[in-house]
């Protein structure tokens, strides 16, 4: 029985991340490659993106009230961990130092996190589910810059796993219990998209001209909040 | 240059811990078997302690002085964790219920970890070095009464990785950049192995005879306690 329940609370179906094909056709449709950061900055830049998510999940896993979510959240750690050595592996490839290609990124980023980590462990996984839901797919629409070889490994690294599922579950199991939960997160989880599109915006080489930025950018962004409307969908709450 | 110098800080010798044919030598010497716990609650509580240290090891990612510092703790917190899910995977497959399996050791094992915490991040990094590598090999000892299978995994999994020695490299780095540390660490990391200690003792299952209980733990405990000589000696402490 409790395995069952267990099953099937697993099976609660998270919204795909916009997959793979449609996001490389958008970036190429916008011709986003001369817009993307080296190979080194790109690189490290989400490194030091999927190591500050591993931080937020695993002080999500100390906070957690029971041990079953604790023992699903390290497992979503874990999964951040392995996506930071994943991008670590490549920039030793691209001969270059790990920490001094992740350091610029490191104040932003730390602050952002500050930003996004929510007032209680339901906030912050909330915080990680969205902001890292947009900020992987944006990364992987920029991934089109890189060498074949490491744009491939990126793609596996970032792809969806079992991280969302595991969260939507936890969420909505919060809300089943406290139904006055979901309007605090509705709330959250729509402030939370200025900052995230802050970061996605600061990882571009923009050019001088704004006008000609907004119209190449707008599409993607509009692809973008898109899939966050699903994962907003995916918590039962409105975008 | 740059990583010359860290393959050189790498390569600090820690000393290794018991090596593996010895434990099991003394283990059977003493007659252990019979005072170790059945299968689910040994590995519940090994399962349990190894996730109280990745915890402790992802704040002291998050604490961590310097990128390269935080780098090197992500990947021994990565460690603790693959323990852990080796362990959980191991209670999976002896039909145990991984969360009811650890449930009965949480408490004990959190306020150990909240005593051994230490009041900053090198304190802590003592306290995971001295603490977990104490119990790891009191409880390599004990997987003598594991079935065979599940025995060998439990050893594959709490053997000397690279964790002690990313540790060893880090509190001794901290001592060279202020000497007044060391005599600080090793009033901290001999205050540590009382609690260490009782936490070994609790997974025992005792007879009532307490002189018997004595004579034959005490040549284990001499053993554990030589081991955490040598790994103050690492630190350049006096034990």
């Amino acid at each position: 029985m409790f395995e069952w329940f267990k099953k099937r609370r697993a099976t609660i179906v998270a919204p795909r991340i916009t997959p793979r094909k449609d996001v490389e056709v958008t970036a190429e449709k916008v011709n986003l490659k001369d817009m993307s950061p080296d190979a080194v900055s790109l690189v490290g830049q989400v490194a030091y993106f999927e190591l500050a998510v591993f931080e937020s999940l695993s002080r999500a896993v100390s906070e957690a009230p029971d041990l079953e979510s604790k023992e699903g959240l390290s497992t979503v750690a874990g999964e951040a961990l392995e996506k930071h050595h994943g991008l670590v592996a490549i920039l030793r490839s691209l001969k270059a130092d790990p920490a001094e290609a992740m350091a610029p990124f490191a104040s932003d980023i730390d602050r952002f996190e500050t930003l996004t980590q929510g007032r209680d462990w339901y906030e912050t996984l909330v915080g990680v589910y969205l902001t890292a839901g947009f900020l992987n797919e944006f990364f992987l629409a920029l991934a089109v810059s890189l060498p074949p070889k490491h744009r491939k490994v990126v793609k596996e690294l970032l792809e969806s796993d079992r991280t969302a599922d595991v969260l939507v579950a936890a969420i909505r199991a919060g809300q089943e219990a406290d139904p006055t939960l979901a309007s605090r997160l509705a709330l959250w989880g729509r402030r939370l998209m200025g900052d995230t599109q802050l970061v996605a915006r600061s990882a571009l080489r923009l050019s001088d001209n704004a006008s000609d930025n907004a119209s190449r950018l707008e599409p993607v962004f509009t692809d973008l909040v898109g899939s966050h409307s699903k994962r907003m969908d995916a918590l039962g709450l409105t975008a």
